[in-house]
């Protein structure tokens, strides 16, 4: 059986209890949470989210710049006032480069990549502090509090990246 | 209290329970989700996805091309072998046009987004097909299967969206 399959499957099993029919498309609490991909982490759970609450944003790294075109969407169109940033330790983002990644690429697919920026980082914190530089600086992202957070894969802690402002 | 502060709340009680952290990196079901970052859309209750399990990626509107970087790295670094596109009824991807967003942003920020693609859409079912096609024809992305799903905000069902192949 394909996972989709599985999933369709365990979606039945949801359907027949929703009872969240009548929600209303801006987010209630007015947040836009931007998160790692990574499997571990369960944006919902891990920060007490229920259905209609936050717009979640996740890609490879919960990289910033990779969301961008999602958060001016989400502050323009839809009311979202405050970001939150959730990275976390293992991250894969610290095991390679984009050398890696387009030398794999290149023998593995035969195909070039370069045009590609893969935004892997060396060092956790500090990725989570660019981040919030990313967004503070660009022009198109509303002036709204922003937090970032580590998020530990060992523990299901949250830890707070304070600035340095 | 901001929101931040209140998720830090949430997630101590998250934390106190906590039992998954020996889980590995790479997803178990080795299966990458791309869907939206809608509030209504839970895509680990909807899918019966639990921590470890798939690689979950969101952004306004689960488009695959601003998806593509990270399914990359997914395939290329962690081992998934399969795709799941997610978008849903009643979408905000639905009701505005790059000309909209654009002008919304030059009228309220006096800013220029002409360099961005929101990536809109005018037709759900066709919006799945088109990302299913974007992620086929590209030749970064491995030749998995690659399934098309519509979320019903208002029963929490999914619907697979049968290609015409």
């Amino acid at each position: 059986m394909s996972v989709a399959k599985e999933l369709e499957v365990a979606n039945a099993e949801y359907a027949a209890s929703f009872n969240n029919g009548d929600l209303q498309l801006p987010p209630k609490r007015k947040v836009a949470i931007v998160a790692c991909m990574d499997a571990r982490l369960d944006p919902a759970r891990a920060l007490g989210l229920e259905e209609g609450d936050a717009h979640v944003i996740r890609n490879a790294g919960g990289r910033a710049a990779d969301a961008l075109r999602s958060i001016v969407i989400s502050q323009q169109l839809l009311g979202t006032r405050e970001i939150v940033i959730v990275h976390h330790t293992d991250c894969g983002m610290l095991t390679f480069t984009d050398e890696v990644i387009r030398g794999k690429i290149r023998s593995d697919l035969g195909q070039d990549a370069d045009h590609i920026a893969f935004l892997p980082f060396g060092d956790l914190k500090q990725s989570v502090l660019d981040d919030i530089k990313v967004l503070r600086a660009s022009p198109l992202v509303l002036d709204v509090p922003i937090t970032g957070f580590l998020y530990e894969v060992e523990t299901g802690k949250v830890v707070r990246v304070e600035e340095n402002l």
